[in-house]
């Protein structure tokens, strides 16, 4: 199958809301007189690094629940007023951004809910887009538009000093909007995300949960899983996992250092998607592990030839360096 | 536990033949007269860039079984002479590398056997040690000096053209001797790997193959495992797990990129042990499916909050880079 044919393949799936349609009419920036970031994290502070380097927002009003995020936010100016009350942060806000774990993301909607500005963008980052919308759309207020979204970026570190304003640049954003959005705020949330340097695209929200769950959840499971199997080895002391973890192991130590919170939230939150994929990936593990105990070589070289085309699309894609082992040090 | 106490939890186990030994006495660089490499792919490439930054070997011979691979050796300059039947490369070498997959090292041991210099040092460098003893041992010819060994440094690139000098840098290889090994050809095959950079450690054929169970063959096999479910998906299209791979899935196409004939060979040379950790792996997922299922939140934050320590101590451990994202661009 040739590239083109695959994106025209995915076509029904995602709509792509750059390139072609972009070049029609003229990509300004979008400007929101008054941006509030509801969590500062590795999120959190990198839209705030982006927005001010891009000159997005007037003025960033920041939010975090507690004490020592907010002040190091302030430390590192990541706003221009900082809360402990998200509603506080909200007011008179053109957009609202909810950068909390999954299964805040409800209570936090809750709580905004009165302080919303009529005509302002509500959206959020979560990996899980149908949980999401259940849990925040019955706390948006008529005239507030309310667009789901996820962008697919991110690193093992987490807190207000993780954020950088490249961590968006040439990374997929997700938009899922609901039945009836307002296409004009649908649009000004597109080129926010253009403006951050992403590609944005909008998707089915229980398609983004699926394909969420194999391209970023079960991976992660499996990092975290396998990090507590070799911890749990009485055979092997974990002194002699660390030193010879080059061989493999500690590529998934990186995954598997990510905020447990957030993976927590994401796992009970998307947990249909994850369970019927693992059921696959299991499967399929079963039939290596036959494989191995049979002896049968063809079958494994088969499987294990099978996966550099999917490594060469990537790095061709631009979503991976060809650099070995990721050019690290 | 400290640190100092797990590396003496460790030493049971394993022997670093580097650190406080080596300063006891002055640590001269071995010289080779002459050097074979039978292989020239990313390890046998590498080790040839190293001698010649090092001066470890007055002349390099190299061999492979194909002719494009010897014709771009001899392009790359990777040795003085290049020959098709490794018998021919290893006639008067002092130092012996099999550099082939762990399949082949038997026979090719069988074929260079009759060339063999007396007193001359035979080494490998597969990851598997058990099977390369009992597959090579029979070949070794009196006065032969048989060494197994194992850097534990590689990347998802293979063939003539993947090496590097710095491969071995900071790397740990682990030597396997066998009982009445001479102290003096182990000494000096010592220096060779710590004159590349190496630290070295002698281990346990079995307890190697248990350790390098864990921290390499398991993750290469969830790894390919993981590559496939996603490619076999049929709700998500290729084209989707390609863009959105940044999520996760990328890191594990990285190790699944690895030369699948060197790994083929791996699981059918280390069966028992990798048949032992994939069944302590699906144990652990299971539980974590389970916990998924059941909405229990507390037992997943407590699987996923263990493992940043584990990170933590890899980048001290000087076998990862504490840069976000493996500090990849």
């Amino acid at each position: 199958m040739t590239n083109e044919a695959k994106a025209s393949a995915s076509r029904p799936q995602a709509n792509e809301r750059s390139g072609q349609a972009a070049a029609a009419k003229p990509k300004e920036k979008p400007f929101f007189e008054k941006v509030a970031l509801i969590g500062l994290g590795l999120i959190g502070s990198s839209l705030s690094h982006v927005m001010r380097r891009e000159g997005l927002a007037g003025t960033i009003s920041g939010a975090a629940r507690s004490e020592k995020t907010l002040r190091r936010a302030a430390e590192l100016g990541l706003a221009d007023s900082f809360h402990q009350d998200p509603a506080e942060a909200v007011r008179d806000a053109d957009l609202v951004f909810l950068n909390v774990p999954v299964g805040a993301m409800g209570p936090v909607a809750e709580r905004i809910r009165p302080a919303l500005k009529k005509g302002a963008i509500l959206t959020d980052v979560g990996s899980v887009k149908q949980s999401v919308i259940r849990d925040v759309s019955p706390h948006v207020p008529e005239g507030v538009h309310f667009i789901p979204g996820h962008p697919i970026a991110g690193t093992e570190q987490s807190g207000p000093d993780a954020g950088f304003p490249e961590l968006f640049e040439n990374r997929w954003c997700l938009l899922t909007p609901l039945p009836g959005t307002d296409e004009k705020a649908l649009d000004r949330l597109t080129r926010f995300w253009q403006a951050c340097g992403s590609h944005v695209e909008t998707m089915d929200p229980a398609h983004h949960d699926l394909v969420l769950g194999i391209t970023s959840h079960l991976p992660h499971l499996i990092a975290y899983n396998i990090v507590a199997t070799a911890a749990d080895l009485e055979e092997v002391t974990e002194s002699e996992v660390i030193k010879y973890s080059a061989g493999g192991f500690r590529d998934f130590t990186r995954l598997a250092a990510s905020d447990p919170v957030m993976w927590r939230d994401v796992f009970l939150n998307n947990r249909e998607a994850v369970l019927e994929l693992l059921g696959r990936f299991m499967e399929d593990l079963h039939a290596l592990q036959r494989a191995i105990r049979w002896g049968e070589g063809d079958k494994l070289y088969e499987v294990f030839s099978r996966s550099r085309r999917i490594r060469r699309e990537i790095i061709e894609a631009g979503q991976d360096t060809p650099a070995p082992n990721f050019g690290r040090r």
